[in-house]
Order: structure tokens, then C-alpha cells, then sequence
């Protein structure tokens, strides 16, 4: 590798002299002879052998090794353009988005995450046609230094975000080669999903060709946006819940027993002996709460090893967790879990518009509506909705997937709301740790909460009396000795308390729209897919 | 459990006649013989059978199952109570964290977290004998719920928080009963370690009876200190690199091929096939930089599956991860990673004085220090002070865990400071992704940071190129057919790089000067303990 700096076109500002231009340019030839990925980029002596005089001011870069700091040289960012027009040289780094060369010009479009910019580089003084033949042979998606002024144009150009500038390039350096042929375009992965082409090109990137090139994948303007949004969902939900006092633990994932009966856990070897994956943080999120911590949450990893192939599950997935000590009244959490969700969408709403609307150039998604505060039904109300809509459901009978979905048109329909909460489920249906209903023994103090007619949160008032705790999992048959160090916990004294685990992906996906919870996990992980 | 709501003392405000308080005082009386852990609380009418005129004002409450609201009932922290001095009842919840029953007279110490009040009922119109009784009996650490008036106090209470002020109580109840045998004492457990005790009462509690009894151990004022520091060296790492441009990310712990080798891996079974857990997020971090994410963190579980029992490792911990897109030279990121370290070092000092102090009243510990910016050495600069210091190691030898410790003494002794970033670690002992000194061989891109002496986190510039990555790999002997995901994903252009992982942990550990990384872990994961 070390020789491949003497190889490649001088990256310095200086002349060089034919003599010396020509030696480099043969070495130039040599270094793409060996490099596979290079073979397509025109060398500087490519054509008719005449003087270059703009050797020196394009090429291949040496691999940026930390050799010099080169500290005088000041970026420029895209969408910052347009406070320099007019301000002399500037330098920028970005992707070739894509490049054309046409006769004495070529125009390239640079791209910075999800702002582009013209580039335009004509055969004069300054640039050679030598140098518009390499620009215009550089592989896609490669990384690029360009030294360029930036000027104004009286004509909009439509197909950049930056549209009332371009960039006169004087020197222009590939810093990182992309491979000639790419598995997907980024222009195909980006195309609008419900529109018709007039011209017929409707190109589409389909899931798995997407999730198998994710590097590529996630460089589209919704991709970009989608996970920026996803840190914005995490940001919002740890600091309002910090400011209501909640403090963030860190739980297990690799704990000794089945959290929830043993279904559908993966097992881990664990040195001689088994070990399980975590199906959720609860046990220790309700520890923290016997341990004085109050109110507390976590963000984490949380696995499922349920053989489920749906637009909704993944086996590996991030739960937004929390659990709070309450004084009389589970509604008090409840009432504190349903203000975080209509804080979290007023966030989004406020801070995160530029990212819904980039992902809404992609995908055509109606805004997500919300009440303030938000809507509660019991679950009786929700079942006497779906059979006032002709549905037959029993009282304690669970929501398939497509009553909870006509239940959400139904909410919307009546009350102009994408997010509600249902409360009061039927205790039967329910796990043991669940506290029943005390005022009606086939209901329980437990609650769902649904975006766009998904379930994306589930939690309820714990048991916290460890007697009690007893009787209700000898109910559920459960063996008493493998969950004695859970109700352990609750013989030191346990204040009453309640919680509830997010889907994270989930919230993501509704919030947006989507169909495919794979669109916003950034790794997605189900029973088929492990890679990359 | 319904029942149970009939039978114990009325936790209504009402006074309740004779004949109902005896009916109420017998069934009291039934609800301990029932409930095993009730047995040690006097009922109403123990002793004499006199009538008690405080009856309905004390007792166990009913399990609190979201039977009522009770919105009128405001509830003050101990740490207010001194705005309310004078002025009325109050409600308070919390612990019983000691009592004493002295004749006529009971002084109870209420526990809120780390906060205490010393509270006291003497028989009187409003107290009766009974009540004072029931009072003494209340097995320590239960969930209590008292209404009192917070009066002046002339001379200081040094065994509370709360000095210059105590609580008369009017009514008390039980809301969750602790068993009457702890197996370990709270004051036992946050007594001073360094001390000598007079009175010859130096009763520690050791680790593992800490650990296996964690939901009670986690309540002493130095571990409800600990906890809320760590949260706070999470929240202050997110909030800095925010600040910075970064963007959060969440990486897969189920991964399908051992990200570095095999060795000290767990192995996952995964539907019919298998899988490991994530010994690092570097892979996907790397890929978020190569997919136009710029400047990326995450944090979130990291598994080792070596078996080292020392008192600085864990089988799981929390990794803070970051990774940077850099112009020209990994000082970049070097830097940006030294001063987020120093933004957190404040930020503790500032904001978290409190929780450094509690725990320092268990521990004693001198203050950490820093310098601004941090002190940057080379690797060559500690071997020369190792050295000089006697010691004999050679140029491309790793630092043994004594050496470590020793450099950080002679670091400490010659530039003050407990926080320090080696540089330029010898190519020999670092990955092969590791990128090599571009000016030196024998040396790589690559760094070290270190708390106390001891290291913290690790990173490098990685090689972002793909035929060298191969180059290196090679030389590695690494087989290149298992690593192809992750060489291929340079394939497509990638900007230079560097980035790190921080135990987040160690570092709460060594910024506390802990002894120990399960005193900074909630439930620590070892190869000899995976419970609770």
C-alpha cells in the first residue's frame, strides 16, 4: 500500500512538469492495472498523449493514512452553499452521486447525506480534457475532494437540493474508489414508491436486495432520514422522561432463567453451563423499583425467538422500557406513559419535519394524528365498537391482528386519532404478574397502546404483594421454584407500581407510515436474516 | 387476597365506633395469623383490651390495587419538608428504615431513597398505647405511609438528613410489609469501609451477599448515589456527542459470525442454526460511517465470554461506542473522543456533587483529576517513563496490567492528572483492522485511554480500504472468506475513519476510585454469576 502513494496523481496544489506529469501518469496507469476497482477510470495520458496542464489538480488520492493534518484546509458543507457563492475556493467532500460527461464538459452531482450539488468542470485554462475524462469515468457512490468556487444560476436546477448555485471545480481527488458495478442504485432504492412513471422506468430495490447492501441501502434520502428520526424517538423519550424524575438502568441480557415460561426464548452457552436471552428488561425494571429507584427506564436490546415471518416482528428488536412506583392509582402511570407518547409526537411534529419530509418523497404517508390528552377507551368500549361494526368477539377474547386494525379505522373514524389507549384488557389474557381488575374480576389493571391500529406498547399494574403473586401463578400453573427469585424480590417491602415495554422499530414504522418494520430497524435480525 | 381488603385496620379518616374498632382489631388480629410475614406487627388490641381511641388511624393497608384515586391526599418528599415546617398535615411515603420503642414513645426513621426524617409518636389524644406498639413492630425497610406535622426541632439530628426537623405522626399505615428476618442489614451494608468503630461493630456486608440480595443492597445511600451517577455519565456522553453532529445508533447483538475470531465468544442457538453475541458493535458502527451517517454512537450491551475473574471484568457490560468520519488525520477523532471525556469529567464534577459526595461518606476516595485539554502521550513516551521508572519492557510489548497501573502513578505524580490518552500503539499487539503509522511501521493509528491507571477504552483509525484490509488480514492469517461481509462493505466508497469503545462501568468505577466493576454494574454478569 505504501507504494500506491507514489503512484497516484500528485494531490499537492503545485505545477508539476510534463516530465514529471507524464511519469505519474504512467505510474497512474500501473496503479489501475493492479487495482480491480480502478480499471474504469481514464488515466491521465488517456487520449491523444497531449500535455496535460491540469496534472496535479486531479487523481487518485493516496489512502488517507494520517500522514498530514492539513488543518488549513477548511469544508464547506452542501447545505451551507449558499453563504459562500461568490467567496472564492472552497473545498467540499462528498459522494459522486452521479457524473456526465458530454463533450468539453462534465457535470457531476455531489452528495452529503441528503443535500446534492451540481458540479461542472469545462475544458479551459484551468481544467483539461484529460481531467473532464477522468471525472466523467469515476465509479458512482465514490468519495471525492473537489476544490471549486461557488456561483449563482439563473435557472433552477430541479434535480438538486441546493438549486440556485453550482460548483466550478478546479481540482478534484478520489479519496475512496466505489466499485464500478453497485448491487443497487441509489437513484432506484430512492424512486418515489405510488407513483407511474410516464416514461416506464419504474425500477424498484426489493427488501432483501436492499437489507443484503445495506451500506447502500441506507445512504437514500429516506433511509438517511428514518434513522435520524430513530434517534430523535430516543433522545425525546429519555429526556422527557428525565425531566419527570425517571432515572435510565441497565438491565441483563443474559439472564439465568426464562423470563416468561421458557417459550420462545433463544438459549446461550454460558461457559459449562445454559443461559437465556432476556425476552424483556421487566424483572429488573421492577427490582429497580424494590430497590428505591422509583421511577426508572432503559433502552436495550430485547429478543423474541418467535418463528414469526410478518411485516412486524423481529427477533432481535430495541425496547424503550419503564416502570414507576405509583402512590394508589396504576392510572397514575398510565396517565405519565400516554403524556410521554403525545410529548414524543410533538417533538417529532416540531423538531424532525425536514426527516418526514424527506421520507415522504418516498413514501406516501398521511400525517400521524394525535389528541392532547391522549384518548383512553376500555377494552369493553373497544369490543362494543367492533360489534357495533358487525364483528363477533368474546369478552375476555383477545384482538387478532385484524380486529386491532379495524378497531384503529374505527378510533380514527370516531375521533380523529392515530394513537390511543386501551385499558382494562381481560385479566385471562393477561401474564400472572398482571393485578386484576378490583372492581371486576374478568378485567385486569393492564393496558395497550396502538399507533395507526398497532399495538406498539403493552404494560399494566404489577403484582407487588409477593402472597398474592403466589396464588395468581399457581393459577396460571406455573412452577413456583423457578420464579422464587422473582418473588423474593418482593418480600422487603415493594411499593405498588406499574410500566410498560415500547417496540421501539414499531414506533418508528407508524409514526412514518410504513409497511415493514425492516424499514426502520437498521440491521434488521428475523427468524431468516442475520446478515450483515 | 379480596378478603384481605375487609380484614385489616380501616385506612379511612373517619374515627370508627367501639364496636367496630373491636370487630376491626379481630380481624386485624386474623390477617396476621394468615399472612406469615404479618406475625411480628401487634394487632390494634394487644395488650390490656382497653379501647383504643386511635383505632382507624394506623394498620396495615389493603394491597393498593388501583381501588381509588385518593387525588386529595398531596404527598411531600422528606427533602421539601422544610418548606412545610408549621404547616399542617402532611402525607409522606417511604421506607422504615429504623425503629425504637421506648415506653410511652416510638421514634421511627423514614427513608426516602437517600433522604431521612426522624419521626416520632407519643401516646396522647391522638396516639394510643396500641398504636405506639404497632409502630415498634413494623418490620424495618416496609413501605409505610404516614401523616404528620413537621415541627422545629432545637438541637440537631445527626442520624438523618432531615436535622433541624421532625415529623409527629397522627396516622400510620402499612402499605408493604418487609419480611421480619433482612438478610443483610441496610446499615450493615452502608456503613464506611475504612473506618474503625469504636464500639468494635464493624459489620460489613460482603460482595456476594450484596449481589445474591441485590433488590436491598441497591437501596444504601452510596449505591442510590452510584446508579444515578452512571445514568448520568450515559446521559452526559449522549448529550455531548448530540451536541457534536453524532447520531445515535442501535447495532445487532445477534450476529451470525464472531466479529473478532471465535475466541471469547458466546455461542447463541438460533432456530435450527447458530449464532454469536455482538463482542462489539465496531462492524456495524463501521458500516453506518461507510452508509453516510458522519459521526455515529451507540450504547448498549457488549458480551465477552472470557473467563476472567478479576475485579475489572464482566461476561456483559454497557459499551459507549462512537465512530467519526474524518478529514485527514484520526487526531480528529482522537481529540473529539479526549474532549468528550473531559465535557463528561465536568459535567460530573457540576451537576452530580451530590451523588460524588454520597458516595464518598462509604468510600473514601480522592477527587478525580483532569487536565484541559487531556494529556495526549505516545506509546514510546510511556514505555521511555516505564523504563525510567525500572521497569523493563520492549518496544512493541503490550502494557501488563502492573506496567498500566504503574504508568498511571508515574502520569499522576509528574503531570496531575487521573485521565490520560496513550497514543501509537505498537501494529504488533493490535487488530488487524488496525490502520499501521504511516511514518513509523512498527507502530499503528491507534490509542488507548486510562482512568486511574487503568484503561477505559480502545481505539483506532481502522483501514477503510479494502485491498489492504485484505492486505493486513492476510498477514493476520485471518481466513478472508469469513470476513468478506465486512471487507465487502468498503467496497463502495468510504470516507476515513476512527472511533473507540468506552466500558461504561470501568469508567464509573475509576471515576468513583471503586475497587471493584460490580459495585458499578446493577446486576453484574460474571462466569460465576448470573443471578438475579
Amino acid at each position: 500500500m505504501v507504494e500506491e502513494k507514489e503512484i497516484v496523481a500528485n494531490a499537492g496544489q503545485e505545477q508539476v512538469s510534463k516530465k514529471g506529469a507524464k511519469k505519474q501518469a504512467k505510474a497512474a496507469k500501473k496503479a489501475e492495472q493492479k487495482a480491480e476497482t480502478a480499471a474504469n477510470i481514464a488515466a491521465a495520458d488517456a487520449g491523444d498523449g497531449a500535455i496535460d496542464h491540469a496534472a496535479g489538480r486531479y487523481g487518485l488520492s493516496p489512502m488517507i493514512q494520517s500522514q498530514e493534518k492539513r488543518s488549513e484546509r477548511v469544508f464547506v458543507a452542501v447545505h451551507e452553499l449558499s453563504n459562500h457563492v461568490g467567496k472564492g475556493l472552497l473545498w467540499l467532500r462528498g459522494r459522486l452521486h452521479t457524473s456526465r460527461a458530454k463533450g468539453k464538459q462534465c457535470f457531476l452531482i455531489l452528495r452529503q447525506q441528503s443535500s446534492t450539488v451540481q458540479c461542472i468542470l469545462a475544458v479551459g485554462d484551468v481544467i483539461s480534457k484529460q481531467m473532464v475524462k477522468f471525472a466523467g469515468n469515476i465509479p458512482k457512490e465514490s468519495i471525492i475532494d473537489i476544490q471549486a468556487t461557488a456561483v449563482s444560476v439563473p435557472n433552477k436546477i430541479e434535480s438538486c437540493t441546493e438549486q440556485t448555485l453550482e460548483l466550478c471545480v478546479e481540482q478534484l481527488f478520489v479519496v475512496s474508489q466505489a466499485k464500478a458495478q453497485l448491487p443497487l442504485q441509489i437513484e432506484d432504492a430512492s424512486r418515489p414508491e405510488n407513483t407511474d412513471d410516464a416514461e416506464g422506468l419504474n425500477i424498484r430495490v426489493n427488501q432483501d436486495t436492499r437489507l443484503d447492501n445495506r451500506v447502500l441501502d441506507l445512504r437514500t434520502p429516506a433511509n438517511q432520514a428514518i434513522f435520524r428520526l430513530e434517534a430523535g424517538v430516543c433522545r425525546l423519550f429519555r429526556d422527557i422522561l428525565t425531566e419527570k424524575g425517571f432515572t435510565e438502568i441497565h438491565t441483563p441480557k443474559i439472564i439465568s432463567a426464562a423470563s416468561e415460561g421458557g417459550a420462545n426464548v433463544f438459549t446461550v452457552s454460558y461457559f459449562k453451563d445454559s443461559a437465556y436471552l432476556a425476552q424483556s428488561p421487566q424483572l429488573y425494571k421492577q427490582m429497580a423499583i424494590a430497590a428505591d429507584f422509583d421511577k426508572v427506564y432503559t433502552v436495550g436490546a430485547v429478543f423474541r425467538a418467535e418463528d414469526s415471518n410478518t411485516h412486524r416482528h423481529l427477533t432481535e428488536f430495541v425496547g424503550l422500557d419503564l416502570e414507576m412506583a405509583f402512590k394508589y392509582h396504576y392510572h397514575e402511570v398510565l396517565h405519565t406513559i400516554g403524556n410521554t407518547f403525545t410529548d414524543i409526537f410533538k417533538g417529532l411534529r416540531d423538531k424532525y419535519s425536514r426527516e418526514i419530509e424527506a421520507v415522504g418523497q418516498q413514501y406516501k404517508v398521511e400525517p400521524f394524528k394525535f389528541l392532547e390528552p391522549p384518548l383512553i377507551l376500555e377494552f369493553a368500549e373497544g369490543v362494543a365498537m367492533l360489534r357495533g361494526a358487525g364483528v363477533e368477539t368474546g369478552d375476555e377474547e383477545d384482538l387478532s391482528t385484524p380486529n386491532e386494525k379495524l378497531l384503529g379505522r374505527l378510533v380514527k373514524a370516531k375521533y380523529d386519532t392515530d394513537f390511543y389507549i386501551l385499558d382494562k384488557f381481560p385479566l385471562a389474557i393477561r401474564p400472572f404478574y398482571t393485578m386484576p381488575n378490583p372492581d371486576n374480576p374478568i378485567y385486569s389493571n393492564s393496558y395497550d397502546m396502538f399507533m395507526r391500529g398497532e399495538e406498539i406498547m403493552s404494560g399494566a399494574q404489577r403484582i407487588h404483594d409477593p402472597e398474592y403473586l403466589i396464588e395468581r401463578a399457581k393459577h396460571h400453573n406455573i412452577d413456583i421454584s423457578k420464579i422464587a427469585a422473582y418473588i423474593e424480590s418482593f418480600r422487603y417491602g415493594c411499593p405498588p407500581h406499574a410500566g410498560g415495554g415500547i417496540g421501539m422499530e414499531r414506533v418508528v414504522m407508524l409514526y412514518l407510515g410504513l409497511d415493514n418494520i425492516r424499514k426502520t430497524s437498521m440491521f434488521p435480525r428475523d427468524p431468516k436474516r442475520l446478515t450483515p
